[in-house]
């Protein structure tokens, strides 16, 4: 079976065709700067392997139609595609960032979802409405294919009522919805599943915490194989430090900012989104680059890491205490967790008092699913690269 | 030697005399409403003990020199009081809420320092304007003594740099000074000193977690003695839920709540500071109003309890990760801290693979410094009452 997975943002439409139920990847490809004047379409066929061929395009694309018909052809181009039609395609399924508290779990697109994501929208107001449009592009292009949304918020549903709750007054929760609902659900899903797996465990019998450091970055406490909490909330600002967002901050500085500095609210909005985090520590968003200067003996740097890896370190001891049982291991994904060791080893220093200790040879070693604590750790740490796509793909399968 | 310590608030002040350096109270007392019609004070000649004499007095007192001449008036009354004169006064310590980065201990008030007070005052606008009040009106009225600040950041003046700084641009803390100071530092400096006794430990070698539970309320993460990590930051908002304030929470929220539901900036502050915690989630900031309710079966009361005391646990990982090392100890204290025994039992439920359990028999004594944990608790669980005035008091004796 042919399942399409589509992540559609504002600019941007990303897409990884697999053949299911193997998982194995038979297209992949980015169109950027859809709507600019040069767009760009990466793609592969047969990706990472030794029959692998690329194709890059740099045309106008106008719009998300344009960008996805296009994608919609190289599927079935002779040369860079592997299906006769686009009819071939059973399941398109698409990343949709914010279900709020409708969608516990992956579910079927009609219009009644569709409308629901549209009202979630205040919510996710980037991500919401570009997912929208390219439900309803794939919707005429692969008019074959079962339309299938798989929501960024669902693996936190089961967060009990005390992780979820803000102290604040009881009808902005009951009236507005504001609450905690977390992201990053379908990778730190796929974590949780993967390090079951690995660590020989039911599902069900399984307490770890997972840290998902990307240019977004965020954890959560797996207990028993469900979310009971993750760092981002309401919005994806809190929690870890990340590449421009701040993560946790006291409140009190946005009254702050505003009133002793005279910054105005959005201003301050996207000071916190987009100049903070490593670039504002280190005026660059880049792990690798702030991680190498660093490296050199850069103060600005070094701090700047001291910072990402102390916050980590404090939610792995709070998220010890909110599972309530010694996990089973720690475990680090996405492009930071998973390449770099500076930012593994910094995390965990100090923590063998709660049983985590890193094995410094094996942190060193790249590439794959892998342990890196030592023998006497009494929780493993992993390091597991995630991959949302397959997830997403094995979820719209699933549900067939 | 006579120190008579204030805490100047902006409609109160607050003072005990102190027979140092035994530390007896001679007189403590309370004068609230200044500026209004019908002001209060409330006066005790030898508190707490069987010679204790009670006055209490309702005028209007007009503002805070009119009040604390009245306080004079009564600490020299031949029935009320226990002075010859004023004069015997030998020592005013004040406490001054914020003390920044210029301050990190005890100081003898100079015009100097009444100037970087005062220069703070942005960083604590209800608080620091008072507490400059009360120095002056001090300085006039009692002209013997040498006047003392002490700083409720002072004692976290020792956090390092990866716990003090927010991650935003930098020059938002070299220039504008935004950054972790925390407070109440006199209550947790006070506790760690009592748990040094107490424990038997060299200060320099204590490590434990510090749990102030008031109307406000915050933790400290102490090693060697020092503090190293607190959950208030810039402003009394941020960290765990309070009567009033709502704690942490996702600043994100707060553009949710302007550009979505129309709040305006000073709305959105005044909900976060005096209409969140406990009164936001059970309709009462009162805790024990709060606690009885919920051993009635009332669901709101409850969930802000679960609320409440999820926080806290969350913070003692969190500080056991920071603190690098088994503490010595957790510790209580504070009115919610030192009264409430389901407040204790919740916020340790569920953390003896960390090897913190409480003894439940224990826990229910009432009254002085008790230790509450199990003896097989790694980690021992400590009620100790604080006593911030006396602290006050030592500080300012030692300083002379």
């Amino acid at each position: 079976m042919k399942v399409l997975v589509i992540n559609t943002g504002s600019s941007s439409i990303k897409y990884q065709l697999f053949d299911m139920p193997k998982g194995a990847v038979l297209c992949t490809g980015l169109v950027e700067k859809v709507g600019e004047d040069e767009s760009i379409l990466t793609h592969k066929k047969y990706p990472d392997s030794d029959e692998e061929v690329k194709h890059i395009e740099t045309n106008p694309i106008k719009d998300h139609t344009v960008g996805m018909n296009r994608v919609a052809e190289l599927l079935i181009d002779p040369a860079w595609g592997v299906l006769g039609s686009a009819k071939e395609i059973d399941l398109v399924g698409h990343r949709v960032v914010h279900g709020g508290e409708s969608f516990s779990s992956t579910t079927e697109i009609t219009q009644e979802v569709k409308d629901k994501i549209k009202e979630l929208s205040p919510l996710a107001p980037l991500h919401n409405p570009a997912n929208l449009i390219g439900i309803e592009v794939a919707e005429q292009i692969f008019t074959n294919a079962r339309q299938i949304a798989v929501f960024d918020t669902a693996f936190h549903h089961s967060l009990p009522e005390e992780a979820y709750r803000y102290a604040i007054p009881n009808s902005l929760y009951e009236e507005n919805g504001i609450r905690v609902y977390g992201f990053h659900g379908t990778s730190h899903r796929y974590i949780t599943k993967r390090a079951a797996s690995l660590l020989d465990k039911p599902l069900n019998k399984l307490n770890i915490v997972t840290i998902h450091l990307g240019n977004g970055a965020s954890m959560a406490a797996i207990k028993n194989g469900k979310s009971i909490d993750t760092t981002l909330g309401l919005t994806p600002l809190p929690g870890l430090v990340m590449g421009t967002r701040s993560g946790d901050i006291d409140p009190g500085v946005i009254f702050y900012l505003n009133e002793t500095l005279g910054y105005s609210l959005p201003e301050i909005k996207s000071l916190l989104n987009k100049e903070s985090g490593l670039k504002g520590l280190a005026g660059d968003n880049d792990m690798r680059s702030v991680t190498e200067r660093a490296e050199a003996g850069d103060k600005e740097a070094m701090l700047a890491l001291a910072i990402y890896t102390y916050r980590i370190k404090k939610y792995i001891g709070a998220y010890m205490a909110a599972i309530g049982a010694k996990p089973d291991a720690v475990v680090f994904t996405a492009g930071v967790g998973e390449n770099s060791a500076v930012i593994r080893s910094m995390s965990v220093d100090g923590l063998s008092h709660l049983g985590i200790e890193i094995d410094a040879e094996l942190n060193k070693a790249r590439g794959g699913e892998r342990k890196i604590s030592t023998l006497e750790s009494a929780v493993a740490i992993w390091v597991i690269p995630t991959n949302e796509e397959l997830e997403i793909a094995r979820q719209a399968f699933e549900l067939t």
